[in-house]
């Protein structure tokens, strides 16, 4: 992060034409973005949204409500301009991209064996890396893949501890039954995997899936060209957990966009000391939380740079 | 509001590419949305926000950390595009008009006299009225007025109880001796005009102010107009409050649009049974909590309307 940039930019919000603080946690959000982009005064022109999508070879156990062949399916939907996602990165002007990962070929089920090689774990992860635009001014990560709630609560309780009983919920929505076996798969997947305990890589191919490791790649690569990112909901911070595990601090260029309504996601935040723009009881996944706080944060960065100072508009200070 | 449009957007929203409520808080409000607006695929493309400015006899007695000529410098300010408001109305495509209500002449001091005559009641009612464009599809009504924190606690004392204590609070800013003098002299006005008791006219009379009455007007006309309104903060909802007093179900056509910080919001918005949309320590009053709510409201309304359905996009059910 720029320091310069940082204090210039919290330097311009205290002249703002406002009582101290009383745009709340839009000051540290704008500032933030500041730091990052390199410049007190920056504007969101070039929001970019990834949607990586995965197939898992766990879903073949009923792990979800809807049938695997969705995630095909739904990357149709999202090139077609149908999704959710569409309508949100069109709201806020974002660009919109896809990127299918061998969605012919699932990943492994963890309960047998890794999800992924160590070749199938490199190529997600640069295939994240190589989505990012450089010329983006912001990113979100989505994700689309039927069964990844399981491979993400495995995931969390590999670098987090607890069980999975503290992070396996109920994704598109399983039943009371279905949420039992489910969690009861992720405890098979970890007692399978003890190696990948506290690991964020190990973590990622044990328990998959590519587009969740994608995810990782895409977050890292923008931390690299300082471009900052809006996290989603539980698979994405999941995702971003393996950074933070791998390199403390992995994730200081990232916010939190929304508390989705997937239980663990608050215990998630919580482990990554971060706290949501919005709490709107999404739980759509494909970066649709994440999405829509791009209106905040673009909310925010607008204040901060187009608002006059109490001299330039010849206001009284308290 | 449209019964039919209501019926027809809920079975839209049921037959969408995602989970069941997988969009949370979103699904509910673009139904509302296409309830009032009298279609199922609303879209929102003229939204108006209105930014009304009063000045407070009771000013005079410091309850505020700011001098009384903000006001009028501060309505200069948004006609020149400098205050956060302006930002965010730009930023979410909102055009923003300002109503600056016979600034050169405050309400009475209302611990001594009503703030308001009856004829001046009306001037300001009728003001709100006549600044909502009838070609806007959706409002949001904000204040400028120093003091008026002040008015909106006795406003909100009057009407549900709870003394002033209850509904007093920081406002822009002022420390603990300001606040222990700032609720004293709402005790005394609410001793003075016992007959705003449960009155919500009366109450909007006596302890004012314009821009506050002027707000009361703008949401009643958008209610003839159907045209939904997102409430700001907790001067605009004591506002809002003396509608729903004079009339239950008045205010049927608003959602909040945000939880401020002012500590008697929460209180005020449990009374008028609405649940915020946004929570982010906001407590700038002029709209922007509101404003900034607009795109959580676009983001709903366009999912609403623009996504495919499972049939259109051949995804597989669950």
């Amino acid at each position: 992060v720029d320091s310069v940039a940082l204090g210039a930019a919290a330097e311009r919000n205290a002249q703002l034409t406002k009582p101290p603080q009383a745009l709340g946690q839009l000051e540290g959000l704008a500032i933030w973005y500041a730091g990052w982009r390199g410049t007190a005064q920056p504007t969101i022109t070039a929001p970019q949204v990834v949607i990586f999508a995965g197939n898992h070879g766990v879903a073949a156990r009923g792990v979800s409500a809807f049938p695997p062949e969705v995630t095909v399916q739904m990357v149709a939907n999202f090139n077609a301009g149908g999704a959710a996602v569409n309508q949100l990165a069109r709201t806020f002007g974002a660009k919109l991209d896809v990127v299918a990962l061998e969605l012919e070929r699932p990943t492994d089920d963890f309960t047998q064996t890794a999800a992924m090689t160590e070749a199938d774990l490199c190529a997600a992860l640069s295939a994240g890396w190589d989505a990012v635009d450089p010329d983006a001014d912001l990113l979100v990560t989505g994700e689309m893949g039927i069964g990844n709630t399981t491979s993400a609560a495995a995931i969390a309780a590999a670098l987090f501890g607890g069980g999975a009983e503290a992070w396996t919920g109920r994704g598109t929505g399983v039943d009371d039954a279905a949420l039992r076996a489910k969690t009861e798969i992720v405890n098979e997947g970890l007692a399978r995997h003890p190696q990948a305990n506290g690991d964020g890589l190990e973590a990622l191919r044990c328990f998959g899936g590519r587009e969740v490791a994608a995810m990782a790649g895409a977050i890292l690569r923008a931390r690299h060209l300082r471009i900052p990112v809006i996290l989603d909901g539980f698979i994405c911070c999941a995702a971003a957990s393996a950074l933070e595990k791998a390199q403390p601090g992995a994730l200081d260029h990232t916010v939190a966009g929304h508390l989705s309504a997937e239980t663990a996601h608050r215990r998630l935040l919580d482990e990554l000391g971060k706290i949501p723009l919005l709490s709107l009881d999404m739980r759509l996944g494909e970066g649709s939380g994440g999405t829509l706080a791009i209106g905040v944060l673009k909310g925010a960065v607008n204040c901060l740079s187009g608002m006059a100072t109490f001299a330039e508009a010849g206001v009284s200070g308290s």
